[in-house]
């Protein structure tokens, strides 16, 4: 485990002393790895003044134009989110997605977890892409928290997890659940398979979409798993018959 | 056990944003009651802009004078600090911090938690006030964390804490710690009785004090026990002999 392999990403971020913020943030919790996906300005010198001592996370931060370019390569992506959607995700609190996080992530198999834009928080199609949702407990009344701050929490228990590592499972890469890039090529794959059957259609499709990606989440395939599924969905795929 | 009987009190805030960020954190976490000891600035626009919706808080925020006003009738109070004294406190993490405060926060008796100043943290006379120290583990290369996610961390601890409450001890008020203020009559109490038969003096007479303060902190006494020792002081005590 290295705190390294874990990502924290923005999804557009619009204010930059939220970034800088979000990277003084991180450093103080050892986590140095930021990834801004398309940031509304950035660089700036508001980002750089309110990261006081970390503007090296800020400097050495990716700049992505889509979430894919961000997580392609990450096997657990956690979401942030205080909505609960019609088809929900496993829902963690702060303390259980660090230890999963801290538990995932190893060398070249690294973990995401992204926070939305400031005031509308995640949209549908991010959460879509992610394996759990982290929920920060809150008042019920007041939720609203500053997103530096809810950074803070999640950083705050991700350190706190690797004072006490959990217990390491033995496991090969091969073993290990696939990337979301590959899970996105199955997803792909099996709609066009099930539309070419139109097993899903009119009003529903959209809500049959998101509960099947919602199991595949949960069961999160390795790469054989993954081909083999793939190999089911050319089964059912028929070209224009 | 009530949330409104937690104190968070911020000793000489430089900063209005700050203020009203600090508020936002709290109310996230359901806690209400700011105390704001010679804040440099307030009320402010810029306060209240960054409170979002918790300017409730800073409406009825407490804004004093001296530290003896904020916590005077309070038996717990913990002191937030990364640093550590020749004469060491009782060190909590904000877990175990949160557990102590919720366990302890029963109508009048009041605890509280206190944040120094953004530059320089608790002044070591501030601290000499503490029943106990929670330290916030961060990276020992970064450990600057920004007031209001300091704040925001301890918050969130102690609401996750008042999720699962641990188990109340059945005790009357007369058996629980006494409050501060009788405490710090107390410690004059005794250092005038020391001082009188030239118990303590020379170089050596400030770390004596800090000694004698830490080991009364630890002992926490109830109100009889402290009658008690005050009555011990008397013989000590020696007029103009």
């Amino acid at each position: 485990m290295s705190l390294d392999d874990i990502r924290i990403v923005l999804i557009e971020p619009a204010h930059p002393g939220n970034i800088g913020a979000v990277a003084r943030a991180m450093k103080t919790m050892s986590l140095r790895h930021l990834v801004l996906v398309r940031p509304k300005i950035f660089p700036s010198d508001e980002a750089d003044r309110r990261a006081m001592g970390a503007v090296d996370l800020l400097e050495e931060a990716w700049v992505v134009n889509t979430l894919e370019e961000a997580i392609g390569d990450c096997r657990l992506v956690v979401g942030c989110s205080a909505r609960t959607r019609s088809v929900p995700h496993a829902l963690l609190d702060p303390r259980e997605c660090a230890e999963k996080v801290v538990l995932e992530s190893v060398t070249d198999s690294p973990t995401a977890v992204l926070f939305g834009t400031e005031r509308t928080g995640l949209a549908n199609e991010d959460l879509d892409h992610c394996t759990a949702q982290v929920m920060i407990p809150a008042n019920p009344e007041f939720s609203s928290l500053n997103l530096a701050s809810a950074v803070q929490l999640v950083c705050y228990e991700i350190f706190m997890a690797t004072r006490e590592p959990p217990e390491q499972q033995e496991r090969s890469l091969s073993d290990l659940p696939s990337p979301d890039r590959e899970m996105e090529y199955f997803f792909e794959h099996m709609f066009r398979a099930l539309d070419s059957r139109n097993f899903i259609d009119g009003q529903m499709r959209e809500v049959a979409i998101m509960k099947l990606r919602r199991m595949f989440a949960r069961v999160r395939p390795n790469d054989g798993e993954l081909k083999m599924l793939r190999s089911m969905m050319r089964l059912i795929h028929r070209d224009g018959e």
